[in-house]
């Protein structure tokens, strides 16, 4: 339903996330997918939104200059903001147990910005979701990160994994958003674009 | 890593529901399934979760004289609570459309129960979780009982379909409960059963 809407536009994933991949099967789009490499490097003094908001800008500029007429180009950034940091992807096992620690018996922020971005138009937009982890224990974050190594996952976790089921006792806003992608304000935003 | 805590219990899941054993598949469960006809019927007078948990426990009755001494039931239900009434499985499409009409651009409740029968013991237990749906048109609602025929779903919606995707903008809760199984309490509950 949606590609008539898209009306001769061809929609470009700038994004090797099989989450975001997925949703967009999903919704029922087609859409081409192209890689380029970015450094997920942002100015210090950001602070939550503008922080992944600057990232899915920046993911889109390799891609301009071979964009063409029809294409819309989609790129995002998805970040986990816990006691005034964001957290980035864990580098050892050692820091996503660091990570699930000082996320358990809390409530963090997940923020997932995507930018869509032609040659005429660019704009992005953001959701913000709260997440609440019971307490976790020790058993269960090392179970967990053995098994599911979370290396490539902002925060350290997937709640679409096993310490999802497990931890995760309330969310506010998006559960989508919390997988990466903000699905339904991409659709509304898409059908205006 | 669950396994272990069962300390020689068998789960024996008493539900046809591809999503409940979707969840304990993904807690690493060992169980088996077993299934037995019940009417869902329930005294008018009940409300919210008096009603699932009413129809949770009833669930368990037809397995009871034939449980074994080590293993645990699992039985559950779900319902959609909405404007002073539970909404079951829609019977027509005209009643999946009407009960998608009647959600569009509102917040509703779903409630999932879940009862634990063994020979020496019964428990039942119940999360819920608010659900908002933005103004959904009518080229969406047709779209979707036309493409997903939720005849099988209370209220007439998955969330983990297309509908959740474009129509949710918010939940308050669980998200796994949407999906009919409050799969955090049920790990916390089992753990103590």
């Amino acid at each position: 339903m949606l590609n008539s809407i898209l009306s001769g536009k061809k929609l470009i994933l700038g994004s090797g996330s099989p989450r975001r991949s997925f949703f967009l099967k999903e919704l029922g789009l087609d859409f081409e997918t192209r890689l380029k490499e970015t450094e997920e490097i942002y100015p210090e003094r950001l602070k939550k939104k503008q922080i992944s908001e600057y990232l899915a800008l920046q993911k889109a500029e390799p891609f301009k200059e071979e964009l063409k007429e029809n294409e819309i180009l989609i790129t995002a950034d998805t970040i986990v903001w816990h006691e005034n940091d964001a957290l980035g992807k864990p580098k050892s096992k050692e820091e996503a147990v660091q990570m699930l620690q000082s996320l358990s018996n809390k409530t963090h922020e997940v923020i997932s910005s995507v930018a869509l971005t032609s040659l005429q138009d660019q704009i992005v937009f953001s959701d913000l979701t709260r997440v609440t982890f019971k307490k976790l224990n020790e058993e269960e974050i090392n179970y967990y990160v053995d098994n599911y190594k979370p290396f490539d996952k902002a925060g350290g976790y997937g709640i679409q994994e096993w310490i999802g089921y497990i931890g995760v006792t309330d969310i506010e806003g998006s559960y989508f958003n919390v997988m990466g992608f903000p699905v339904q304000k991409f659709y509304e935003t898409l059908r205006q674009f």
